[in-house]
């Protein structure tokens, strides 16, 4: 696939400079490096990381890229002596390797750094192009998608303790620290999990805080401390009667059911988010697809995996579902007078249909 | 500050693309948001940040930027439609806003995405600074030091932890979870904690696997799960006697206290980093200073605040320290047949000298 994408714009070579962080970085080499590393594949068979002089021998043992060149090999160091800025001396030591590459037209991902990118033009020509590995990865391998299920599987876990505690407490601060410390316990990593309640829950990406009133969102998308995994799911519990929520989480659940049913290989995702609005519609709430600034604001859906925002978005896109793809359908209700519902699971599409990676009932009241 | 770039420059913006997780773009907008967003601020008073939708309310409550724009208030779903491209169509928004602000010259910092900065080269001249946040974070507020520190005492409590059960554990997996989970109980997230032994420990980033052997080195750099600010500390504890891990321990924690003796206001990073290389060196050991490969083949240290590694370093540069600057001070050795030792300690530099923020001893040895 990279082969072809060189190809086709007639380039030598496609880099990619980011941590381990970076998750393209981190599924293209296998190699989790703290600081930021250059990674460059060639149609002349140029497999190569460059890496500073202390990860050179772990990056031999650790990643799976064929070839490994420290800084030192490359004469960094001299070039930092002379130019006396690190990120010149930098961009000098790609560019004399590149041309010592011969290369000519170069491919670069858009996240790629300025910096380099304006220097690597005074000697080339620099195309961006979207990152193959995003699209790689978008579809899953089939260990991916049991790891994806480990943490599913985890977070329903993680929701169950969190109903058996939830009368215990009273503030969300509480129950978020209680949830994420059972899931670190398990092996799982939960940063700014939801737990959020009242007028404050309008907001999608409020974590939550004060007391718990009539229903609570908990929304968690933790990762594995072990593979890097994501998952994410979210439930709306019902404290107190409220009508207002209560009809809000009806017509969510239904949205997200009808969602759900419509998944399946060759599905445009702007038809699934589409028929989530419709329902939203007709039951009298507004959405972003009429402009409407509170009800349905953000999209249906994103892919999840060594991220947990990663594409395809399932949103008003040409976008095409493809089995293997994993991710979250969350359609939820924001208003500032009421507060907010969301439901969300996390789901492989399957060739007729999909699999839920997060399997839990979705109208959820709490016992007096 | 800001307003002095952009006027030595003669430009009109400075632009900021990043999300909650890019610590200039944190520390500049107070405002952690999941997703990038753009922040503007420009010589005529704009100080403005444009955000999906969904964020608008929680960055005008959370954020301390004055403006909030929304994307759907500029018109992206409009561009979207027209262009069926989401970074083209983030981009023609970012552009006719600029426009609308009668831009010409902006600036970026280096780490600005290459898709946004090429379309914005169509239409203004951009050229690329060192971020001014970066050099702002440089020296931290007195409330920042209090916040490394608070970190730095919970390391110390957690290295005390560690001392305490070495011995009930045989295995580096074992340890690193025990450490990892006391220090989450305690408020801090810790990733990658190295706790490694044996020939694996010459590699200064492996997270270190398997038995226990003649010593181990602890390596923690957690960030406070309250606050968000990172302390680093290393210390190499030896378990069996080793004549040749001894005597490179005892070089290394000379060197260090060297360093740390040197550090105040105005010292150069690199007098610095060239006595500790001058110490290892009398001693017979190699340095990447002399170009070697083994021996000490990193940094002396590095700055360290809302991220692990920021500026300064301390290396060959030409940086000088200043009074309120954090940074750590971590030499090691590290020989492949042997292994490697290190010892660093998180300091703050003062007017005549540093404070150490992770007091502990140094030479340890595991009592039998």
């Amino acid at each position: 696939m990279l082969y072809d994408l060189l190809n086709k714009h007639n380039a030598e070579f496609f880099l990619q400079y980011g941590s381990g962080k970076d998750a393209n970085f981190y599924y293209s080499t296998s190699f989790k490096i703290p600081d930021a590393a250059l990674y460059i594949i060639g149609s002349d068979g140029t497999d190569l990381l460059v890496v500073s002089e202390m990860e050179k021998n772990r990056a031999e043992k650790e990643s799976k890229v064929k070839e490994i060149a420290s800084l030192a090999d490359l004469g960094y160091y001299e070039n930092l002596k002379e130019l006396k800025d690190s990120k010149k001396a930098l961009a000098i030591t790609y560019v004399n390797l590149l041309k010592g590459h011969k290369a000519r037209k170069i491919l670069i991902p858009p996240n790629f750094p300025s910096f380099l990118a304006f220097h690597l033009q005074n000697y080339f020509e620099v195309v961006i192009v979207d990152n193959p590995f995003s699209k790689l990865r978008m579809v899953k391998r089939k260990d991916e998608i049991e790891k994806i299920k480990d943490v599913g599987n985890a977070i329903v876990q993680a929701f169950g303790y969190f109903m058996k505690i939830l009368r215990q407490h009273s503030k969300c601060e509480e129950l978020r620290n209680e949830v994420e410390l059972f899931l670190f316990k398990n092996g799982y990593l939960a940063e700014d999990t939801i737990i959020s309640s009242g007028e404050e829950s309008a907001n999608p990406h409020s974590i939550g805080f004060g007391e718990i009133k009539d229903h609570v969102i908990f929304d968690v998308f933790p990762k594995s401390r072990t593979h890097g995994y994501y998952s994410d799911f979210t439930r709306t519990v019902i404290v107190n009667e409220n009508k207002e929520i209560e009809e809000m989480l009806d017509a969510v659940v239904e949205a997200q059911e009808k969602a759900i049913s419509m998944i399946r290989d060759g599905v445009m995702a702007k038809d699934v988010h589409n028929a989530v609005c419709d329902i939203l519609e007709s039951k009298g709430y507004h959405t972003i697809r009429k402009k409407f600034k509170e009800g349905f604001i953000h999209s249906t859906g994103h892919g999840i995996g060594l991220e947990v925002h990663e594409e395809p978005r399932i949103f008003e896109n040409d976008e095409v579902l493809k089995a293997g793809m994993v991710v979250t359908v969350e359609p939820g209700l924001y208003y500032k007078r009421i507060g907010g519902v969301r439901v969300e699971d996390t789901v492989v599409v399957r060739k007729n249909g999909c699999e839920i990676l997060t399997p839990y009932k979705k109208k959820i009241k709490l016992e007096a």
